[in-house]
């Protein structure tokens, strides 16, 4: 695989603001001037796709559309003005709030999350790609807080036409031996690029990434649902605080047998019963 | 404070193979053939700072290497090939193995993180701006995996002359209103836009970012180390499966009101204990 040795990234200008019912291939396109080329991938800020969808809804509902968004309760923040709730969506994802977003929104809505980002990003680049002949990707990208790390980076929630994941799993690395467990996920270093240039309040929702054609593919290429880790696998499918709770009510009355039934991951119940049967040998 | 409206990414090609004890100034100012302007961001890949540092080990040692670098486990993953630690390291940092790295190696040796990556990524951006004139910033990336999502992303864990965390809280957004906890870290995003044009095998350990001088300030600024949560305010401080055992054996001889001591956050604890109170009073 050839690598790109450069590429460029610029702020869409001329978007302006994104009602609902408005059509967003065609205000991508008009701002665009005839600019895109074959390989650019449009960095789409998720909101403004929300917008356009007419995912909003007035912010005295906010508590009541996460509860709805929610598939499943991750952890739970507590803080001076209430409690933050991550959660896994119903596509898997995990964010805070469930997405619902206040800012650059009209006083009193907040926006939902498009109902399928992936879709979405396959409309627009399917549409994007018929009215300028281009072979053009999309990524929508949201604003993510992540564990460990202060600050928040911008993640590809949806996908069309991008590889959303280089699998490097079986390649060599440049002295010959195999990069066993790499494999970057380009949707959202993306999104991350095009966060750089785009800013939270500059009124540019899309950005346009120039030179890195190699990662454009046709538009059934995987979406960045591919992106999601199931919990079954993950080993923070449950805030620290959760488990330690559910730990303790399980350590009343079951024994580290029931692990897989309480919520330990497959592996992780294994390690413990076939480390239980070492102590048992000594 | 103005955005940029673009920028560029390339590879600095040239660099060749760094040695123990090379000099990385040298090369890097030598590669780049004055070609640096004020207000360009070096992103360059940790592994090569850990080889002109000498941070090598035998392979056989690599499990060892990893205890030492480790100040406390997060979480295990079992898996076919064994067991990873993902661990916090000495500086606070949570990383895969401690950070460290078998590919790109030497055969037979593994690489450890630089000993302090903030004081690498100050002598570096020190080292580069008296040699060439130039008010560059440096960003020290390495690759990691994450929570809730598949394959890997690069992110800072060094830095210098850049600012590391946008702290847009008390700002407010394109329709006035305040973006409440809005905290961008564009270090990682640089991070991540000079992984897509260093590629992991292609031998271009440093990428030069051009354009985001609103970026770059003096070297004093905060280093990674800002970007550090600390594990007593993170929600995911400790994996799932660890968590869930830790509460089960405290759960056969402590109650809920022993919640700090067994290891939850403080705001979580104060959560349980009001709402205990709500219970008994309805």
């Amino acid at each position: 695989m050839t690598e790109a040795l450069e590429f460029g990234v610029r702020a869409l200008a001329g978007i302006g603001e994104i009602a609902p019912g408005d059509d967003l291939v065609e205000a991508i396109v008009a701002a665009a001037r005839g600019t895109l080329r074959d390989g650019d991938i449009l960095v789409v800020t998720s909101k403004v796709v929300s917008k356009s969808e007419g995912r909003v809804v007035r912010a005295i509902d906010r508590e009541r559309a996460i509860t709805q968004e929610t598939a499943r309760i991750v952890a739970t923040r507590v803080h001076e003005h209430g409690v933050t709730r991550i959660v896994e969506n119903h596509h898997g994802m995990v964010a805070a709030a469930a997405g619902v977003d206040a800012s650059n929104t009209e006083p009193g809505t907040v926006l939902l999350l498009p109902v399928d980002p992936d879709a979405s990003a396959r409309r627009i680049a399917d549409g994007v790609r018929r009215a300028t002949g281009r072979r053009i990707g999309v990524v929508l990208s949201d604003t993510h807080g992540r564990p460990w790390r202060e600050g928040q980076t911008d993640v590809a929630i949806g996908a069309a036409g991008v590889r959303v994941i280089d699998d490097l799993r079986g390649t060599t690395d440049a002295a010959g031996a195999p990069l066993a467990v790499t494999m970057p996920c380009p949707a959202d270093e993306l999104a991350a690029a095009g966060d750089l240039v785009k800013g939270k309040a500059s009124g540019c929702p899309v950005a346009v990434v120039s030179g890195l054609g190699r990662l454009v593919g046709d538009l059934d290429l995987p979406g960045a649902a591919a992106i999601v880790r199931p919990a079954e696998r993950d080993l923070f499918r449950m805030g620290t605080d959760e488990a330690i709770a559910h730990g303790m009510a399980a350590g009343r009355t079951a024994g580290y047998s029931a692990g897989r039934s309480i919520g330990f991951s497959e592996g992780f119940a294994a390690a413990l019963t076939s480390s239980g049967r070492d102590r048992q040998r000594t």
